[in-house]
């Protein structure tokens, strides 16, 4: 039996756990469309088989608390499947497993978060917090982004992201079983095909999002194909360390 | 690769699966105490695999949704390890799911519930539900009262209930490697056990709810080693069958 | 002047009552469709004047708080004259109450509840104040299913419920002024008139509400007409008894 | 029976109603301390038999819908027996009763409104209703200061208002039964007995309120005594002409 | 500088101000037509230098703290540039601000109200604020109904009020550089022109309120062109002399 | 007059300026400590000023609607000053500004945001638009982390960020009238004054904010003495001519 998983102790294990694993990770995912080849539970399975690598590492001191299988995707509701939380009771879900933790006794909890449309209502949960549980410390990571060094070194297209190339090479690392690798097929590749409110909505500093279905046809940004075998191996292992990292250093504060 | 599960399915599978597979079941469970031998996930267990078995049973028909892992606990957040929501969060979900299905077209959705503290809750959606969306059917069943019978005829305590003899036995027979054999205790097993207030408490018509650490020093009602060999595979049997056939029937109207 | 109602005292008489009579109970109605015999406030009605009689039958040690003269009625709202609270709002109304009460030193609430609509919302109030006000007592009665015995005893139609035999006949008994006799018909009173989604809905243990307009074309289920004239008393004797009995045990725990 | 309460009416009745009565009285009231001498239902009482009064003289063109017993009574919770909503779910209720009652057709809706404390709330209902609800007409009226000329030539205290002259003098018009005569006793009746926040608190167009048991030892506000016998069917009469010229006017526009 | 603006302090000076300045002055305006002469900002203008100059009045123990340049106008949205809050949103914003200054230790908080459409929710927040903030000062003035004997005194339209001759004049006096003053135009000026709910809504006692659109095709009330020369300034010099007066008293308090 | 600003323009102006001006700017600032030299009103002085310069840069086809003067800071709530609204409030705020622009026709809406503090809100507004308002095109943009390439060129200190090199400059050079030249001293500037949650919380990628009285004893990151003449207009040329750049891609869209 999986030690780290809060969901699988019984309630005497808890208790001992608050002391021996003072740092819960909480795997956010998302419940929407990536494209023809990988299924709709990606961000879920990435984040939490993430934040079972990261627990490992940290040898005890961190166990995964309850998941977030379903996200913030209003972006991708035009896709049969997307199921999607308003950003307000995807932030009261949050707060409530902070609450719920917090009355127990743990001060440091992690979001392990798979996907970017929860990325908002994570910070106003972060700045709610600050006022009514000052004696916590909530943090929240992104996977993708900590390893933009190998995503650099990937041979990804012009554009890329949702789906492409470094999304699919984790989750063929993570969990090659959910890969139907025979219909991954490429989305948009090339800043071309984006109309004018597309390449706007891909600008860096300006925050200005448009639904998915007008930046590709079938959901996908980049090429799933290109990930060569390496790159799955270095993009987790990259991100399991740097997510490690820190908690050595929460931990050690 | 498990094709009864939406998280599983990409986006095109979905878009199929909204005429192949006109049923949705959600798996709702609890995040909570359940004595010293049974997991924080006993309910979430309990309703996810009982739900993969309906759909076995309605041969594609149906399929899973995305679960609901934590549920309304606040009667058990004494014991180390309860995460609980709110009664509004918690129906925010369960709303925000509908809504996000119905909109792909879905029209008939199931919540197959494994923890009582769900059930109001469930109700005011199912109420708020008749008038936002007339055309969509929405359904919960609890699991063990449906097999009532099957329970009546175990030899149970005269208190028996949460995390007692039919529920272990249920979570036996469904996922083994969860249950510590050893650790399976005796909780209030007697009426007389109870103080008045916890008697009131469990009084059959008049709803009168305490929190558990009133009715149990270690969180069980029952003796969870009372249950026969047989008793899980007649539960579980039990409450398939009789989801199944309600689905059929709907399906069938 | 009837001093076991709150309404009816004076701020002074409140204070004093806050000891002498320590458990508050609360009507709680709907303004919702009856059929055609039947007034709009039938379950306030009901509600209240078995009340009065829990209260009188205490003899001091109870009495009426604010009633709630609207309740959560979304399925008959088909029908003209129902008006309904959101399940949200009736438990806020509820909850709001209860924390009057609570500060002015009452600890004991009992909400006498004549419609089944309200059910849901009542226990969600329930759990919430496990959590919000652990040191309030906060319970819910239903009428009719105290007395399923009695009803068992009534020549009762194949199907029967709303507006039907033991409804009407409880009204006869506590407000017979109110009773249309010469409008009293049959609604739908045999399984063979419902459609099959009407017949699902009325399942035992599975959750399916419809709209009443699907269940009955005048609003009614059963036969008004067949309660014989010692039902009535036969029924309001037995749900006084057991609120009282409950309210007794509860005075003396 | 009285045929001008939708409570009373079967649905059929309601169902014609709608043409024939086209405007709805809300009777709207508090729960709240009313000094020695009068009840905690005194707001709901006056409100209640003058909206039967207002539609007794419209003769059978507006009819009572259902009432609001609990009002906004934060400033009187210093005071036993004072159950208060917040203003947001007063609101709320207003809200919803209108929304019920627009379904079945009715575009006319006047809330009777004997408790000051609620008429932000009620300003607040009529606002939004303009954007939500545009063909729909909605208002609210106040008791007392619709015969300020009254009030004037009564012999009233330097201080009067809250269960002083006015108030006492309706009651003992509209519901006799319910004053306790020989209980009636002053309140605060000089400037000179105020402090200077409750001076400031009585400023004419200033808004600043405070709590009661700051304003008054016993909760009153005048000399309840002083209402000769007159008064109370001057005030009536003047209170129900001026409502009813109003809603005249309004049914013939 | 203008050292009577908070937002124009440093921390460090407004942590001094706390006790130098014990009352905050915040100015409520409105986004919302004004007619075809003066600007969608009028009421924000009028508060936020009424404000300034009861500071000024005040020396020094008054300060300005952030204004509401945006308030509740649902009955001016269909005239362009008109921008409206709910009710509800304006009161959160009001008691955020409310909290935030009496976290720093403030206790006197005055509302300096440049428009109608906010009275009732600024109640709302003062009502809730008495259960919540019991140790703070809360109160709220309107602007032209202080002056309500310099108005009698112009030779005002028979029908007046927004942007009709008072508040022409108030704006002139306070920024003439804002009025447009070739675009004056008479709005409705004459009881005749209303239509009957147009009459009905401009009752005294009773709250109805209607759109704008419906009183008068240009968002007028009165004919801004007849304010004389001096009314401005006797309107402001009452407003503010009065303002500063009672603050005076409740410094004093 | 300018004639930039919606707040100025009279109703028949803003229905002209639909069509010829399409974008509208809202200047997001915040109400918050920013040192010892700084104002309280720092954020938003800088966002009204370069969305002006925006507005001017783009000739009448954008201006400027009402602002929001306070924004989300529980971070500095313990400086005094500091005014903060929670998350959805301000969300809640912004949305309601967008829904009566967009009920005008408006279909264009760039919220120009002068304090980070803000960004989460904004995205989730950004993302609930998407599924609310789909015809609407909704953005926000930051100031400093557009001229990050100008800030690089600056001799900044180690730790450098609120009130610190890149701020002060702006201000300097937008409203130098506001800054206290004597008073710009420095807060923490090197990375060794932090403590280890302080040092974390500064780490790239992970999100987990403390409150800045734990990052710095007088609330300023970095050295606002060392800002060379130059910098401010440096600063703000590369903000607007981005802010610009984009709003004219947008609008030739």
């Amino acid at each position: 039996m999986n030690t780290l998983r809060l969901a699988e102790l019984t309630t005497e294990d808890a208790e001992r756990a608050v002391t021996a694993s003072p740092l819960v990770l909480l795997p956010a995912g998302a419940f929407e469309q990536h494209g023809p080849g990988l299924p709709l539970s990606t961000d879920l399975v990435r984040a939490d088989r993430i934040a079972e690598l990261v627990a490992a590492e940290l040898d005890g001191r961190a166990l995964l608390g309850p998941s977030l299988p379903v996200g913030v995707s209003p972006h991708h509701l035009a896709f049969a499947g997307t199921v999607s939380l308003t950003t307000t009771t995807f932030a009261a879900v949050v707060r409530e497993y902070v609450e719920s933790l917090h009355r127990h006794g743990w001060r440091k909890i992690l979001v392990v978060n798979g996907h970017g449309g929860n990325n908002a209502s994570l910070s106003t949960v972060a700045q709610d917090l600050l006022v009514t549980h000052p004696d916590l410390g909530f943090a929240w990571t992104p996977l993708t982004p900590l390893a933009s060094d190998v995503v650099a070194d990937m041979d990804v297209s012009e554009v890329h992201g949702h789906s492409g190339e470094a999304e699919t090479a984790q989750l063929r690392r993570l969990a090659p079983e959910l890969v139907h690798e025979k219909r991954l097929v490429p989305g948009t590749t090339r800043r071309a095909e984006l109309d004018s409110l597309g390449t706007l909505s891909r600008q860096a500093a300006i925050t200005f999002p448009v639904t998915y279905d007008r930046l590709s046809r079938n959901g996908v940004l980049g090429d799933p194909r290109r990930a060569a075998a390496g790159h799955g191996k270095s993009l987790v292992d990259a991100i399991v360390a740097r997510i490690a990292g820190f908690a050595e250093e929460w931990l050690a504060s």
